[in-house]
């Protein structure tokens, strides 16, 4: 299939050659163009405007937050202005729920297609086609859709017709993760300021109820402390966080644990945690429970989970 | 071996049972009589009193609270009246860490031995000898009550020396199975009524970070809205959270989602919900959201998972 | 003094017709033009644009939201196209602290200045000139404005000298207001579930610690179920809470009690409490705690105090 | 009249002395005899035990928490012992509900007569005879107490029939004015790391909605970092936090503010504030806020107002 691809972030990046690798033409735009460039030895055109990437009629975006998807989909060079009518935007970036109602009805008005597609796993899972793709649109463009994410993921999970839906389920599994962060953060510090090895408890969580990625994950980071290099940064998260309480004010849905969740970020940020693991917010219970080696900052270099 | 076991509710009756199997030779005793003599024809010898189950040297307490557990412990008849010097207690209900270390206390003080094994699992695992057995104390007892876990239980996990360790333990991981609870219906709420199918949603999270059992068995009725009958009542899930937040006040450790939880079970037991699964505080969530279709109990007489 | 006033809602009116009185020329805008026009009877007059009204070189505004205040202030035909290089805007109205940020950038690249004056009170205070003024702004500026500020309140409070400190100000202050409602209605929640009348624990309270308007007019708001007509609608009051919680976030300060009063907001609103006064949120407790009286809409027309 | 006094603290001595003074027969019992005799000279008659102290058939009861209570009422010298049938019981100590609920049983069936008469009001009103004492019990018991009131207090707040009820609201009350210093904690971290002084926003406060005693008190302990010496001990407010969230379980109410304040209490206790003023767990939204001079501790000996 001949199709655009604009963002070529840690995520963009490999998602963009494993479209390259499975056959597919593809046409890249990058803000920072090097990195675009960097993709012509795998095959990739380079264009020189997200609306020259849309020209073909497929244009796939993942940037970094709703700021940058305004930015690369509007104006006179923007993906919208190349994207013929008819043509499918498959928006893969985790944004906020507001900008794909925003982007949807921008599509619809000019006879234009969306598919919002965001995907749970990080930059290695990308690079290794093993993302799980999160999507909602009309069945046809996802059919259209279908092969470009299965060069790319190992699974697409439909959720619903109406594309903001999946932007939706993205920003709620990434709060379910923090809630179980937090889960974990406070019932560590009991434990541990009671006597118990936090190890030895992480065993009995992963060999009971709890046998899941995201407690085997984070569960070793909060024990091992191993918030450096950051597998997705502190502000990421905040930003994440804010996403799910804005959907969840304009449905009038009370989030009272994603509330906790983001004084919690909030109190880790003011500590100057910034540059740390979105988890290292688990750290502000070891603290406030008065656990004296809390505070100390790994200095491993060892990647995250 | 030659054992007492004190407490045959739903759990203990089928621990029993198995100890039986095993080919050990188990007194029993329960405050409702028949419950024990429903077992002598297992083989089981009935006793009359705490006491005489307990003076050969090895007994088990299998009981639903604190209260009942001091009530069997304490007094003429009770069990520490009947076990010998040197005699070692294995507490399995799930209590509070302020009762474990007084019973340590009276133990040491009267040369008994002390294990703390709660347990992980519910009647239908207790019946398959399918528990997870967390046990806490000194090495040589745990030794000794090794085949004991082994006829009761898949697995045994030893979390440390200290008996009072192992009941901590326990009440963290509960609160785990709350945290989870807690963070499901907030995510259901707000997706739900973004028009999201909470079906699909659950099948997001299986399939992604969130595969295991905590959130397969409470997601499932979550979703299904089948609290009813409960695998484990309300006011029982609020007992064990109000140990917990005891035992952060006695280490002064803050646990604000161990409170967010304890309100929100409040509130569905202001409802009338105590007749219900402990899960069914979930639906405050979705009542808080305005979902109407929120209270409408399950009237499904599926058992619970 | 020559004066421009820029926005006659039920705020902006009385305080427009109180300069009028106290002998200043006021020339009038508002975006509903009979409005202004009403103000023609007092002596103001009528311009066609923000502009035109800033043109004398001092001018107030008294909107709604930052969304108002921006769409007046930007554009061919706003008071930054009109208000002269040296001149000075009072802003008044309730904002968010980025938004006044943006704000004394614009006008500092301009060379021109700016007050931030936001007030406490309601339109019969702002009738009776009786609002308390919180101003901050360079000494001269406030200097220049206060014949105005007098015309208009009891008192001006002057908490620091640049400007979006004062718009801070006012947002803690409201939040404040929210804190102590959501403190009553727990209190009164569980004092009236456990047999107290809520009229005596309420006059219990104004003849203790706490006899302060804001819990002499609240309390009685919420014992006597009296939230319609509403002094303050409930969607204002949630748009002053998320301006709070966003200055948290840019300065990382984490506000929880600012969070949970967020979170019931939200819950009256799913409720469909929109129209009533913001402090219906404090039946949530009430429902919450299974008060069956709680639900009960108030018929009556009193007005709020 | 001639009474009993059973409990001579900081609170207990001068309210003892203030009857003595207002011409009434007191005789006195504490657990320290010292702290008996040193009312001798003011009059009092110093009892061997609380049975003595009851015997004359009227007795009150100030100590420091349920415990002390059930120490003085029972046992063979305890003030049951001695009280006669018929005989009265006011009980003036912040106690839990279900104790006061125990008392007024045992009460009753002994047929002798109870009135609750928590105070608010610190050793400096109590030696000035400014205490408010809030009452409940009988119309007939609480005449027949009123002189001794007068004695000690500057009014009576009588809320209703059944004792337990007074306790129910001294509770609420306490609580109330940690949703205050919660409030005021959140508020001045916001502001003050945005720039605003403090102590000009205290004025802004106190010059507008929240002139009130409560916040006058509270506001500048805060502001001027004043918790030491403590006017009330944080150990103490966490008792009084725990009666009312306990009675908040018993009736099945949410309180989820108290619960906030439970957290930040128990941050500060882990801090080793244990010996400061129970307002320090404002402290912990600054430190949250990474504001740097947070935890810098007074010196100064000034009283707490």
């Amino acid at each position: 299939m001949d199709v655009g691809f604009v963002g070529l972030g840690s995520m963009g990046q490999p998602m963009a050659r494993n479209l390259l690798r499975a056959g597919h033409h593809v046409t890249v735009w990058n803000r920072t163009r090097a990195r675009a460039e960097a993709l012509a030895g795998d095959g990739a055109t380079v264009a020189g405007t997200p609306a020259e990437a849309a020209r073909g009629g497929v244009v796939l975006t993942m940037v970094s937050d709703d700021r940058a998807l305004e930015a690369v989909v509007s104006g006179p060079d923007g993906l919208l202005a190349g994207l013929p009518r008819g043509g499918l935007h498959v928006s893969m970036s985790t944004i906020g729920v507001a900008t794909a109602e925003r982007l949807l009805r921008g599509h619809e008005e000019a006879g234009r297609r969306l598919v919002s597609a965001p995907v749970f796993g990080r930059p290695d899972a990308a690079a290794a086609a093993k993302l799980s793709i999160v999507a909602a649109g009309r069945e046809a463009d996802i059919t259209l859709a279908r092969p470009l994410f299965e060069a790319m993921g190992r699974q697409v999970l439909v959720v619903g017709a109406r594309p903001p839906e999946a932007n939706l389920v993205k920003l709620a599994g990434n709060f379910l993760i923090t809630a179980a962060i937090e889960g974990l953060a406070e019932a560590t510090a009991v434990v541990a300021k009671g006597g118990v090895d936090r190890r030895k408890f992480l065993e009995v969580l992963l060999g009971t109820l709890f046998d899941a990625p995201v407690y085997r994950g984070y569960g070793s980071l909060l024990v091992e402390e191993r918030f450096s290099p950051p597998g997705f940064a502190l502000p990421l998260g905040i930003k994440d966080n804010r996403l799910l309480l804005e959907a969840g004010e304009r449905l009038a849905v009370p989030l009272p644990l994603a509330s906790l969740v983001r004084d919690r970020m909030l109190a880790a940020l003011a500590r100057g945690w910034g540059d740390l693991d979105w988890s290292v917010f688990a750290r502000i219970s070891a603290e406030e429970a008065g656990l004296s080696d809390a505070p100390r900052a790994a200095s491993s270099g060892a990647t995250s989970p």
